[in-house]
């Protein structure tokens, strides 16, 4: 008799998923061939080849919630099959009373299952961004740092699709277009380490995670972060997803992560297609032409403009589409307009046919 | 004193998009000047030039309700200032008891307005696409022949940024990709018809169109369509969106809007270098080389793979995602598959490093 179908459902997703950092480093090995083209990986730099000799090392980054423990474990069972050592780390946040036992928890029970090596790290949160993007911060940031120590090759997340759904409309909340109705990337690189994040539950729902759990017996803790109704995500999770669960159907979380993958192809190829048409719109002293600027489709132009802008030294971060919408009317509702200031004192301004975007 | 700040904004947004239809007719008229570049209209096709030395003629298709009785008391007021004749349609869709003695007074009320030509139009409802879709269908169809009839050069509609948002999350539902999430446009072309659908209200809320009938004593008609939760609109108003808003805030209407315009404007984009593409992948026989789809960015050769099977007779609205997905394994995860079947009795089978996408 095999195991709980919702076990299988996360050995699967995981065994998947260490194929693929298999097949990442054989590419990337000396004298290995790269298995995919250019556009395949999404634009995520390869991951450095292991040193030889040394069994490859995986990570899992685990909370004690339902997710990160099914993870831990469905990594515990396949990992040493193919030959890949397993190990784990949590992050003591120190937002809550205790969190430090919590965190030495956790490390006992990932020991439990035989990872090795087993880590806790204690953060500080800052405030930048709100209290959930500094505490994300935070913990990549912690994440970057022991992955480094110990040579991983690559960090597990337990994100599953409904993590996914509710990210997408976060993104929507947004309105700042496709990129931001992407989600989640399935395989992302960590900033200066070796290491990629990879999320292989990012199509299992969190029912099946919880689940596995309950028929391995496995402890979990639940953060009382997600019910709190303080946080955007605990809401939408709580409220907002159920809702229009209940006015569009059961599909809406598939649809939602469906989106994401969509939205993430369409985002990069629009994205490339920008980089290309940068460089085509530059007349022979580097400026941009309005008049070939203005044959672009809108959405290449758009991203043209925005390019433009954060490389003259526009924080990204603040650079809205109405910003950008501005700059387009220089180009496609020309009346004379005087320049228009841009976040980081960037400014945008039609010349004798040319649009200028510098600092000021 | 001016009038009412709700009356401003409704007029404000007919006479922009009067100015809008005067521009077409004056750029179509014999010796006129197209205004906008090739991308800029969306591929719309061109309204047809008006006949010489009569009166444009626009019409506003009225429901009786808020919204477009709104649009119906602002066309009448501005268009006699832009030397535009004002006329209105209604359409009974014959769906509740009474609904022709509702058209009646509505038809009394475009009148009182006056409208002139106004005139309502009987249409029976079929159940092809479920109940919604078959009364729009119905109803647009009636509307091309009035527009026809009249040779009318424009009909208004009263869709208002609520119904856009919620349009947004109905194609989120579907899960199809930015298609589905572009809404509706502020231009589209009725099918053979020579006047264009336009919608003046798009980025207006639903709750300024409301004020506007109330501060001119304008009688107002509620659908109870719009409230009964047997239809997924009318969930999605009372109780889907009303939730997301208390989870994600007040912006969400206009983020939805505002993802809608920049997704159609990405998916004409991205429609515009898949048509390019289809072309640059075929081989001296015409048939689709594998190794040059391979090289297209994933989002384009998706799309190449959907209009070539839609070519060769596969129904475009039976044509999901995971269909053009399996077609794509057979160029990103070939490993000698058979033929693949898709709806309308088209396959795809990949061929000595060709595919081919044929009925069968």
């Amino acid at each position: 008799m095999g195991p709980h179908p919702a076990v299988a459902a996360i050995r699967l997703a995981v065994r998947r998923v260490l194929h693929d950092v298999l097949t990442d480093l054989d590419a990337h090995a000396p004298g290995g061939v790269p298995a995919a083209p250019a556009h395949a990986p999404g634009g995520v730099p390869a991951a450095h080849a292991p040193e030889p000799g040394r069994a490859p090392l995986v990570l899992v980054a685990c909370s004690g919630g339902a997710d990160s423990m099914a993870l831990a474990s469905a990594l515990a069972f396949e990992a040493p099959k193919l030959g890949i050592r397993a190990g784990g780390v949590t992050v003591d946040h120190g937002l809550q009373h205790g969190s430090d036992l919590r965190a030495a928890e956790v490390v006992a029970r990932m020991t439990a299952l035989s990872l090795e090596p087993v880590e806790s790290v204690a953060v500080r949160v800052g405030r930048e961004g709100g209290p959930e993007a500094a505490a994300r911060d935070a913990r990549y940031a912690a994440l970057d740092t022991v992955a480094e120590q110990h040579g991983a090759d690559a960090i597990l997340l337990g994100h599953t699709r409904d993590d996914q759904a509710e990210t997408v409309l976060l993104g929507l909340a947004r309105g700042s277009g496709i990129r931001s109705l992407s989600g989640m990337a399935a395989v992302s690189a960590g900033p200066g380490a070796r290491a990629r994040y990879r999320r292989p539950f990012l199509q299992l729902d969190r029912q099946t995670a919880r689940k596995a759990c309950m028929v391995q017996s496995l402890p979990v803790w639940d953060d009382p972060h997600n019910a709190d109704p303080a946080y955007t995500r605990s809401r939408l999770r709580h409220e907002g997803l159920p809702a229009l669960e209940k006015a569009l159907g059961k599909g809406v979380v598939e649809a939602l992560a469906r989106t994401a993958r969509l939205s993430r192809d369409d985002a990069d190829a629009l994205d490339s297609w920008a980089a290309e048409a940068e460089q085509s719109v530059r007349d022979e002293n580097g400026l941009l032409d309005c008049a070939a600027l203005y044959a672009l489709p809108p959405a290449v132009r758009r991203r043209v403009l925005r390019r433009t802008a954060v490389s003259a030294g526009a924080p990204a971060g603040s650079l809205f589409a109405r910003h950008i919408e501005e700059v387009d009317r220089l180009i496609t509702g020309w009346r004379g307009q005087g320049a228009i200031n841009l976040p980081g004192r960037v400014e945008a301004r039609r010349q004798g046919g040319r649009l200028v975007i510098r600092q000021g």
